[in-house]
Parts: C-alpha cells; structure tokens; sequence
C-alpha cells in the first residue's frame, strides 16, 4: 500500500508536462522509517538541499516536508520516498526562473527480507553496464537513473542479490542501488565519488561511525582486481545498513565483525 | 495551449509512481507538424523503435501512436511530444517483466519566432557542462536529460541561442537542443554519437539530403579548434530544420548556401 502527498495533496497528481517526467530534472531521497522515526533526516534534507543548490532549484521547505514525511509514514516501519522536481515550465531544456518545485511524499510497505539489516549474507556480481562519468552530478540522488535501470535489467535470478559497477575507466564505483566498501591491507576503503555514483547516506553513516573508532574509511580508487582482492566487503543504503558480502561472483567471503558492529550501533540510532 | 492524450485518455494522468517520473526510465521524440501533416514520422517511429529495444521496452504500437498524434495535432503547424516510459513498477531499479508502459502525446503551439526555419543566424556559444560518456545510451533521445538542463542553463540573455557541448575529453558533440555540423575543408563533418548525443532526425535528413547531392557528411572526433576553424556551422533539430550559424563566441561566421539550399528541400518533404 502507498500512501502519498503531492504538493501537499492525497488526492494530487503529477502533470505529464512536469520536468521531473521530461527531463529527470530534481531529485529524490529514501528514507528508512523504523519505529515510527525517520531515520538520518537530516542529512538526508542536508543531501536534498546540497542537490538544489547544484541544479538551481530552489531550497526546499524542510520544515514542511518534515511534516509530510509523518503524515505518509503512518506505519511503525515503512519506505518513505521523497521526489522534488523543477515543476513545469516552457518547452526546452531551459529551465523556468524562478521555478514552481513539484513535491512527492510516498511510503511503501517495509521490504519483506530486510531486517533492517538483512539476515542472509549478500552475494554479490558484477554488472556490465558502465557508468558515465560527470562531476556536475556525480553524488546527487538526481532522477536521471537510467544506468542503474540497466544495470539492475542485467539479471533476474533469485541468486544474486546486488550487482557492482564500474565506471567507463573500470573504476568500481557502487552497487547498484547501495554504496560499496572493501577491506584491503586490513582497512575500510571506499570508490570516491567525485565523477559519478551517488553519496549514499548510509556511506556517510558507516564513515562516521568507522571514524569515530578512529579507523576512518579511504576514500580511493578501486579497480577490479582491488576488489576481487579484498578480505571483506559490504554495501551499504538507507534501508539494509551495512549487509556484509558472502560471495562476490561466486567466490566466498569472510563475514567482518564490523558490519555486524554497525549494525548494532545503528539499531540504536 | 496543450492538447494532450495520456495512455489515450484525454483526462489521463501519469502517476506519480511512473518510472519515467522517478528515474528518467523512458524515451521520447519531438515531431514537427506543418500543413497538419507530421515530418519525418517513419524516422521518428524508427528511432522511438530501437531505442525501446535498448531500453528493454515492449516494441510501441506505432499505428496506434501515429493515430493519437494526429488527434491531438489539430492546428496546421504544431509541436508533438510523444513520451513513452516503462511505466509503474515495484519499488527498486529492477524492470517490471513484463512493463507496462505509459505513452503521452501532446502538441503544443508552433514556437514563435521559427518559420519553420529560423530568419535570423544562429548566434552559438560554448557551453562549461560537459556530456558524460556511456555507449549504452548514446544516441538514444532518452528521458535522462539533466546536463542538457544544466547547460542550457548557463546563460539567460537573448544574446546567445544556442549552446555548443563538449564530453568529458573535450570532444564537440552537439548543441544543447540540436545536432552540429561545421564545414572544414570544403566538406560538412559531424561528431560520432557513439558515446553520447542524440541521434537527431534532421542530422539524418540533413546527411541523406547531403549523400544524395555527391557530398556524404562525415562523422568525426571533432576538437574545439576544429569547430572554431571551420568555415561554416549549421545547427540542426525537427523543429528549426537547419540552422546556420551567424557567430560562434561572438565571431562572424559566413552563411553557407547548403543549408538554404537544405531547408529549401525541407519545405517540400
């Protein structure tokens, strides 16, 4: 079931002619409700705010979308999706100034699997498709996904459950809808992210709490054979926290204490 | 005004869990009406074709398409926008097998100030937003379109009409709303699409017309230099045919007699 507000309304929809539908133009953040709280809002608001900016949008009204996400968030645990698009505008590319943002609240049912954190370890593969590359949105949770919906087409079987992509240059950037971290030289590393990929929320949780413990993350690039290298790995979204990798391609991996230990922490948070 | 049809329903709305909405998961052509009569339709159909059977689409319902564009086209001269996207889905990238797609049809007033050929020469310019590169996309006219927005947003004034875009390795590939084609040497060149672009229905009207008089246009890696020695631009899309340029940057730039002689052609097809 979904409960959803647009601009503020049960009963609104969106216009055909809106540039989030034309262009992919805005933005979007997931977030996980358990216990009935948002959890991260506010870097999630920091992360949207941080987007508009960088697409020319106007600042969002956190205060009001803080109030929408509880409105829709009905349930003790649930999916909350939050879309801002550029509105509607004249015909072309150019953007409406100053323009009218499109606001979408929706909660989905909580995934049937994830725990949050999810029981079984993740078998990981890699994906073919690439990622273009292009700093101007490289870390935005921007619409415009098309890479990942291909990369996530590549399979269908029930025995792979998160795919790797690289970039053009075969730079492993990220998982397809998670953040990726491998363990190499006895140390958390992590794809930068400042030419494509997005700068995931629970990236930044595992980093801080990982920091905090004084063993902060590297921020590096990683190629193939790194990752194939590492002793663990594991890939982190909003709503699976940190989900340890059993196999990558097949091959097994040893479960990290670590991910368990974030995990816990987090359950706290 | 709009008129407009969504999955054939002129009271039809796209809901806001529409993967063209969320993630750009879609294509979309921009068709020229003159004389009541739709151009180029069999290339539009074409395009819209392959580009579905990139994205994992079911093939459209060209007829069905072709009768819903003509309802809505109702004045003599108009603009159709055909969007098709893979519809609603379950939440996460992974395609719904099989999709059910969403397809709106809706024309808008024939801008002012295109006759369908533009009087005035185009006055271009470049833009700092560069194309990122990924040959899974290239040349689709797909919905992921945030570095058009981002580049056609870098300038405001009337100054200036058309943006010239480079890719991440400083390769010329298009302007933000059309296809380019710069004389060099006595003969037209135009970049490859085969890393990004789109593979516009006047580029190819414009290479067939130029095959057909002796003189194939070239596909080409062209560099910055190349396009700032050439000795004569033209920009082309369905709805200006081709354009030739006046200035690039500010610098004089002579009027070519082909693309007169091109939009002289036009007027006939």
């Amino acid at each position: 079931m979904t409960r959803m507000l647009v601009d503020g309304r049960a009963d609104g929809r969106v216009s055909p002619l809106d540039r989030g539908l034309l262009y992919g133009d805005g933005l979007f953040e997931t977030i996980a409700v358990l216990d009935g709280r948002p959890r991260f809002l506010d870097w999630h608001f920091e992360r949207l705010a941080d987007g508009a900016g960088r697409l020319g949008l106007p600042p969002p009204d956190l205060e009001r979308l803080r109030s929408e996400i509880g409105e829709v968030a009905a349930a003790p645990r649930a999916v909350v999706k939050l879309v801002l698009t550029r509105g509607i505008g004249a015909r072309g590319y150019r953007p409406p100034r100053p323009a009218a943002p499109t606001r979408i609240v929706f909660a989905s049912d909580w995934p049937a699997g994830h725990a949050p954190v999810a029981a079984a370890a993740a078998r990981l593969g890699w994906c073919r498709t690439r990622l273009g590359r292009n700093p101007a949105l490289a870390g935005l949770k921007h619409l415009n996904r098309l890479e990942q919906v291909l990369a996530r087409s590549e399979w269908d079987d029930a025995d792979l459950d998160e795919g790797l992509m690289c970039d053009d240059r075969g730079r492993v950037i990220a998982a397809t809808q998670a953040n990726l971290f491998a363990k190499i030289g006895g140390r958390w590393l992590t794809p930068r992210l400042d030419e494509c990929g997005v700068a995931g929320i629970m990236r930044r949780a595992f980093r801080a709490w990982s920091a905090e413990r004084g063993a902060p993350v590297e921020e590096r690039d990683l190629a193939v054979a790194d990752v194939e290298s590492a002793s663990a790995l594991l890939v982190t979204n909003a709503l699976i926290g940190a989900w340890p990798a059993g196999t990558l391609a097949g091959r097994p991996l040893a479960a990290d204490p670590d991910a368990a230990a974030f995990n816990a922490w987090l359950a706290g948070q």
